[in-house]
């Protein structure tokens, strides 16, 4: 079995050798060398620069070993093209300066030509694959009710009132943004597995603010419509979302082949509530990587024990590295991932 | 049926007119008395007068015949007098000074005695019960973990580093610390029943940031040691927490007589994954409030058509009353509920 294969064979739930692993901003501030970086560019130069991309995400396969690395990018750089001006700020977020709250704001919205608005990304794309080959490249976006969230509210929220508010008052200006967010995802993340990119990640990572009646009427539907969309290009494709414990068994009939699961629930339990034809990623505790290495192993070893006979796992974080992690405990998770004895049963 | 006894009984299963209704942070800036009483006083000053105690407390009752009163009050009152020296900030909430990290720290932690460190509290529940009987008044504490993640993290909170990084690294400490906070909830809580609180919720806002691991090793006992000692008193217990969907049949076994349920999950799922022996309470996204009363309607009447038959239920935000929230929207949302034709089953 090729060690570059680990990754996607588990997302198909095909044999592997053992359990693989990457991490959710493996490419971020943790790093000395990102820091630096970020020193001389603001993050949005960053994302639109061939060079910093390509460096950027190639460097944690070098330094970690993971099985797999992820573009390095934002899930708000689509929405440039697409006509809405936003800045990224530190220790804050996306910030737009003029949110999208009715039908006349909505008109400013416009497709998305991936190739031509962010030639950028897919050049490093084809360079990030030749350079780390065999190890996968996963390429992402944004869900449309996390990009909403941001491009309704004007930034990050803690109760999302007024994309709510749009969704219960207007629900047919909200299908309607929805769905224009749904085509750029698919063109965006179409032109990204053309150029290369061996599986996607689609981020939804403030949806478990949502009940699960809102979840089955106004988000669910958008969801089906962007994994069948990309069924044709048979690779693999991973649904993320934090707070997720009541929204897991509809997130699973959105159509991913892979689900990511937060920190809060026992995979164990997953496992048993969605049955076996779904992968699971995720599920350590991403602030455990703030205290000691004994920490950090107890937990990942707790949730490899419940994992060892499923083929259908990948080790990940509940959701991304925070920028105080210590680099070499990540290196030395990776070998604790791929040493720990792993022997699959039949699912 | 009183009138007086719905929520009571409902806290009980006992047979009752009509489904019984409250709200969290039912007395609050949604209120234009409120806003008046909040230009003179700062916070802290109104929740040490017995005056604004009592007219604050008293008039939700009064302006929208709600079922119940909660004491105005916060969760951090006790800790004053336990040695902790806070503020509580506009749009910010509390701000702690010196954090509690150490042994050391928590040396300055001393017991509570309420009646001689906090007269004002108990003198207002007299007057308050004397004012509003035969509706009951319902007495409040912060539950052990919530009040830990603030006196940690020295405020609020989005990722809990420290508060988890003590749990993890330092169990002995953690629990010498959840042990006493327990002591002055059980003692703040024995107290207000002494004096007439009729029920008691514990609020535990913050627990759904845990795992269910770490809830079952780290929370879980210190719950069912706190009602177990209440349990003498023979007053409902209520135990509310958000983001609270994978933790819910551990919060069960923590021993109280009433589950507050978030919005996120359907209350009709709660109760067949919790049993019949147990009353749930809440479940209306507080964000509907700051929409039109068509959705507000739409929201509660979702929600009661999955109760209309439950003897075991009271309706309630899934949190607290946001500040925008109308007066107007939550008395008619009062009428609405007790209309609705609502027939209990034998549970």
């Amino acid at each position: 079995m090729s060690h570059a294969s680990r990754f996607i064979d588990a997302c198909w739930g095909k044999p592997h050798d053992a359990i693989p692993v990457w991490f959710m901003r493996q490419a971020g501030r943790y790093q000395a060398g990102y820091r630096q970086l970020r020193e001389q560019y603001s993050f949005l130069e960053m994302a639109h620069s061939e060079d910093v991309i390509t460096e950027v995400t190639c460097r944690p396969v070098e330094e970690l070993g993971v099985d797999a690395a992820i573009l390095f990018s934002d899930i708000m750089i689509p929405l440039g093209p697409m006509g809405i001006d936003f800045d990224i700020q530190e220790h804050k977020g996306p910030v737009i300066a003029q949110p999208i709250r009715s039908a006349k704001d909505l008109a400013r919205l416009h497709p998305l030509r991936p190739e031509e608005d962010l030639p950028e990304v897919f050049s490093s794309i084809e360079r990030i694959c030749a350079r780390i080959d065999p190890i996968p490249l996963i390429g992402f976006a944004g869900a449309p009710f996390t990009l909403a969230s941001y491009i309704i509210e004007g930034g990050p929220s803690k109760q999302y009132e007024n994309t709510k508010k749009m969704m219960w008052e207007q629900p047919a200006l909200w299908h309607d943004l929805m769905m224009r967010l749904a085509e750029g995802i698919v063109e965006h993340l179409s032109a990204q597995i053309r150029h290369g990119v061996q599986a996607v990640q689609i981020f939804d990572s403030w949806i478990g603010t949502l009940s699960v009646n809102d979840y089955a009427t106004f988000v669910l539907p958008v969801m089906q419509y962007i994994f069948a969309q990309l069924e044709k290009f048979q690779v693999p494709t991973i649904y993320f979302g934090t707070g997720t414990a009541a929204l897991l068994p509809l997130m699973k009939q959105a159509g991913a082949s892979v689900l990511g699961i937060d920190w809060r629930v026992p995979l164990s339990q997953v496992r048993r509530q969605l049955g076996k034809d779904i992968t699971l990623q995720g599920n350590l505790d991403p602030v455990a990587l703030l205290s000691s290495w004994e920490v950090i192993a107890d937990q990942a070893t707790h949730i490899l024990t419940m994992m060892a006979h499923d083929s259908r796992y990948i080790f990940n974080l509940g959701h991304g590295v925070p920028p105080a992690a210590n680099a070499d405990d990540l290196k030395r998770l990776v070998q604790l991932v791929h040493e720990y004895p792993y022997q699959a049963n039949e699912l």
